[in-house]
């Protein structure tokens, strides 16, 4: 607990917490055991934050990696979000009300998460990515740096996509893909950088999506291809 | 270190660990620096917990997340359970004797894991879920609510199942799939919703299982189908 | 901080940190809340190490898993090593200089990461494994046991490996992949035991690779094989 942090009667604070220096709490803030809340981080009320969480990460890298451009913005937390065990989550970031974001899940700088969205256990969401309102990151969801998803959408687990189509190239732009409100994309499926899934399309478990989905449409396979109907109706393999 | 819980003079504990009220330990445990055990959890004889572990831990959620029921039983740790660092384990879960679970590992309230079985290196078990005895979940594996994996069972490196076949509504029932005794799931497959895997079957690396796949068999491929014999034997891609 | 460590004056040390006996300490060390150095680690020059990091973990397991030969040697981090939050890295193993090491990443014992190298957010790399300088293993890229990377590879995000042919036996020889200079790895392909992928070629993201690919060649699908020129050159699925 430290100089300036602003920390209300109301906050139920764990053993070996680190708060740091101008970190503000809500009221009935809950925080576990050992959780680290760096610098300047903005949490809103009724907010819960498990154990051994680090929350306002300042962005680090090596020469070989891509310089993104990082706001001095702080982290902001809203009102009503939970957060498990094992999160990080990086400053100048944005999470709205009644977000829950999972054990082991880490979101980077410059993200934007839309109220009521649930971020899953171990998915990880990359900068520069912008995430809508009442979707659902499954498990394992690994959502690539500049990223686009629109409001209600659902990330099946273990889902992953690419933002480098040149992979690994330092010049080229990056480019991950745009998901359109009320898509579903099936467990352990890939996105291939930039394409865009249309509304209300559903990407099939496993497909790997290498050119735009049509809206209210269903691609499976790989690569990706739109499913005939009655496809697949006997229930054994053959 | 708390008010009631029981700690014999055997154990050998790190630094800042937190050890809530009710807390049982067998004798000649040890617990990693950073370790945080909850309220109740019942540890055997022999147990290590690696540093920065969450152990007993209460399940949360959001409004737009399907609440599963939680009995009141605490997260009971079998003899020789040995868990890496990282790890978090809910309440009310029954790990049984001689389990290893390996580092960033996470598993939820309401499983059971049957003696000797290893549970691999940032592997996720979700709720509801019975795992047998002597199984391997490999590296990163991720095992999804509802599931039932039987005896002797080897999950394969980033495994995906999935038990919602409609992605994300509220009412449909979830169901995993049924794993059968002696079973080998290759690595990066997925397996949908309710799919059954008979037992001593073998599902090749990446394939995608959309039906059940019959007992002493083997399956690869997007979707999954029985493999003709002697497929791909030249040993470069052509 | 402890008995014989070596932490010189210009370490900053963050709170609640546990460094353990015979740990050594380069100059300009920063070191994150939480973080763990355990027995004989020599860190080196200007390295950061972020909160909650275990570093320097012994081997264990259970009787079902293989054991490899563990040497007694200490992890050794070079000049300028950046580790993230949540990081674990075992003893005997060796980072150069330069390396970047994400949040979550996890890195076993009798391993090698040359200069420059970047070990994404969740990576895992197994033991006894080799990877070159200047290499990129993306977020969630799955780097099994006995693998042998050479340099400037790129293993895009939630790439997935595996070296056990006969999936859980005891004794069988392992044998991970052998991916030779410049190749580059799409998002979320799978690897099977002992392929060779052969320098400067390409593997689409999810491909399944089940044999050698030459060098300067692209390979894609399940199972992947060499892809024909302008194959799919529409931008929509059809």
């Amino acid at each position: 607990m430290e100089n300036d942090a602003y920390i209300p009667e109301s906050a139920v604070v764990g053993k070996f917490v680190v708060i740091e220096e101008g970190v503000q709490l809500g009221e009935n803030v809950s925080i576990g055991h050992h959780a680290v809340i760096l610098k300047g981080t903005k949490i809103g009320d009724n907010v819960h934050i498990g154990s051994h969480c680090v929350i306002g990460i300042k962005p680090g890298g090596n020469k070989n990696m891509r310089k993104f451009k990082h706001s001095k913005q702080h982290l902001v937390i809203g009102d009503n979000v939970r957060i498990g065990s094992h999160a990080s989550i990086y400053s100048s970031s944005s999470i709205d009300k009644d977000v829950f974001i999972a054990d082991q899940a880490s979101i980077r700088e410059n993200v934007t998460i839309g109220a009521g969205t649930i971020v899953g256990r171990g998915a990880i969401v990359e900068v520069n990515t912008k995430i809508g309102r009442n979707c659902t990151i499954q498990t394992l969801g690994y959502v690539t740096a500049e990223t686009h998803i629109e409001d209600n959408v659902f990330i099946g687990p273990c889902v992953s996509m690419s933002n480098d189509k040149y992979m690994g190239t330092q010049n080229e732009k990056l480019k991950g893909p745009y998901i359109c409100n009320g898509s579903k994309i099936g467990n352990n499926a890939s996105l291939l950088p930039g394409v865009t899934v249309g509304k209300k399309s559903v990407v099939g478990a496993g497909a790997v999506v290498t050119h735009d989905v049509p809206e209210k449409s269903t691609v499976a396979g790989v690569p990706a291809r739109k499913m005939k109907e009655k496809e697949n109706t006997d229930d054994t393999v053959s």
